[in-house]
């Protein structure tokens, strides 16, 4: 996108932002426990998992919403402190207040995340170490350490950040996500922390982000199983000095394209890091007979498993797609369907098209990333889905994620 | 159940019926060309796939069951017979056609189902030959033949008989069926054939067998994806010279019953079979608002992949369970939700039972065969679905049947 500069770094790329980490040793062998915080309260915005079953730290966060403000956000993983009775929204207030009182500011401005196994309680007593020993090394260089410190089944930190220009001014967006498994439209297992050094207003912070996560999060999926503990935040300091932003600004759609930008270089580094995935695959249905529809189609797509394998096997088996089409629930007749692997058209009007050569999709199919385009040729409905490959080893890092 | 006795065999158990099978070589090097005849004009019943995509046999088997009659079904292993535009049911006439002069009877009376790979067409020179030879074999004998041609990811064949009394007459229901993969609910890449020598009214026939697959082959998942092929059929040639059953007649419930015993053991023969399946797994919802409730919650916990991922790998995750329940769309109450590992509570109201013993879980998730009960304390619904757990080895299968 013009005027949409990408810099180095995550989180602590724009202006007035610590970050750090520490190794709590809640569970894993490494640094498990980060902070990002604010040199000054700033408005934040979120977004939650629709599961029904919620990890303690959402109720927190949904609570402290309310008010808009915040100025720091502690993160733990591996342990989600999800299904674990009243004891998690307790133990996640006095993470707030521990993390306030370590940082020396307004323990209501505190947001909390925790990610990792559910069901089990917070080892309180290691979290307080860890809560005080990372106060102690936040620091404008630490994004890095955060993002690092926030994965569980992860093989790489995820961060990305750019730069435009509002009022004359730099304002930069930055951020960091965690996710690996149980990711599906709507979230998953996935944090995502995103900052901004703009003033923005914040309702208009909200509605930016809203907008943000449904063509970025809610658009990926991994595995299809959704997780209790999805959130994603997104802090704006103002320290930019840019005039208070809002949908009334001229250059508003610059800064949306920046957070836009970043939540969606986000939302693929999660799909690409997909537990076991060898194959980046983009899912679109176009000609449903509305959105919904053809986001039914594409999310049965993407999340069918003998799909998946065959992907990871490198067979263009198209039967499986139209056949996972056909059981979406999405309207569809047959012999109407197109489908593409990126520019060959392997299925016209339902069966293989004429001249389609199989060595040719099987080419496709190979490439490390790829596209595939369902066009039930019904009405104008459009989504897509980024997805990934089922591997054998997906298998073998869930039967190994013990309890 | 009382009064059925369990008999050797499958679709030629019951009087008056013929099986046989040969190779005709249409894909796998096995046999893959199966045909049961009926010794005189019987009454039939079916039941198809939901699937918005439906094989080309499933056209044909529509049209024909209108008259509710039959002679012979022949079935081929190693193509579907389905995406490949017009010319699938004019194949499939083709195929009835040939089974009719074969064996000289009418061929209207003949039904047709293929499984296999989904947008190939037909071989027919192959099928024709594949017909001609198989009419000549056929014999009482022939049942396991015909049980074996017609399997393709299945690792065994699956058969099941019984027999009752009606009217003072022993009267027998036998059955095959084939499918590991691509099960769901409301069926899958199965099929199965059913056989009796009682009469039977047409319609009665029918209700008693809609019913009977609704409690069998719609409770079963093996990986959630839907077939486009899925068909039951169930012939009634009245060889045992019962008087005619109907609905009204005192002993209908006896032969339900054994109709209903023969479907169940096959289904369950399917998911023992799942592909790379190690461990047997009935998930049970109670206490839903709803029947329908309970079905959306005990599906999405069968086909989660990571609750599936979890049993392979040995662990009592009840975390993923009530993860999956929250995802699922039914109605739930996070802290009124009880999880029981066969007879042992794991997880009461939301959270780890106290003096729950994580040995005894593993002990439990270790076994073959065992039961998961979601109890949602919300009503009165309930429902249940045999599943499998997901192996590295599902993976392999999937990744290596080739387009």
């Amino acid at each position: 996108m013009n005027g949409i500069e990408i810099i180095k770094g995550g989180v602590t790329a724009p202006k007035g932002y610590k970050a750090g980490a520490v190794q709590a040793g809640i569970k894993y062998p490494k640094p498990d426990m980060a902070m990002i915080v604010s040199d000054k309260p700033a408005v934040i915005a979120g977004t939650f998992t629709r599961n029904k079953v919620q990890g303690a730290h959402i109720k927190l966060c949904r609570d402290r919403l309310v008010s808009r403000k915040a100025q720091a956000i502690v993160v733990n993983s591996g342990c989600a402190n999800a299904c674990v009775g009243p004891q998690g929204i307790h133990d996640a207030i006095k993470m707030a207040k521990l993390a306030g009182a370590a940082l020396k500011i307004n323990e209501k401005l505190v947001f909390v995340c925790s990610t990792g196994t559910i069901g089990i309680p917070l080892p309180m007593d290691k979290i307080e170490k860890g809560i005080n020993e990372a106060a102690g090394v936040i620091s404008v260089n630490g994004g890095d350490a955060a993002a690092r410190a926030i994965m569980t089944t992860d093989t790489v930190d995820k961060q990305y950040a750019v730069q435009v220009m509002i009022d004359g001014l730099p304002v930069r967006v930055g951020g960091m996500a965690k996710g690996a498994g149980m990711i599906e439209p709507n979230m998953a297992t996935m944090l995502a922390f995103m900052t901004t050094d703009a003033s923005v207003e914040p309702k208009a912070l909200q509605t930016c982000l809203s907008d943000s996560v449904e063509e970025s999060f809610n658009k990926i999926s991994v595995d299809g199983d959704q997780s209790c503990n999805d959130t994603v935040l997104f802090i704006a300091n103002g320290s930019a000095n840019n005039k208070m932003l809002n949908a009334r600004h001229p250059e508003w759609p610059v800064f949306c394209d920046a957070v836009n930008a970043v939540a969606r270089e986000l939302a693929l580094k999660i799909v690409r890091d997909g537990e076991g995935a060898t194959k980046f695959v983009t899912v679109t249905v176009t000609g449903a007979v509305s959105n919904t529809q053809a986001r039914m189609a594409a999310r049965a797509v993407a999340n069918s498993l003998l799909v998946k394998t065959s992907w990871f096997g490198g067979d263009p088996n198209w039967g499986r797609i139209i056949d996972a089409v056909g059981y979406s629930g999405a309207e569809m007749v047959e012999d109407q369907v197109n489908i593409r692997f990126d520019d060959l058209v392997a299925v016209k009007n339902g069966r293989k098209a004429d001249n389609v050569d199989i060595k040719e999709l099987e080419k496709v199919i190979a490439k490390k990333s790829f596209a595939i385009e369902v066009n039930l040729n019904l009405g104008k409905g459009k989504d897509v889905v980024y997805t990934c490959d089922c591997s054998d080893k997906y298998v073998k890092i869930n039967a190994e994620y013990m309890t």
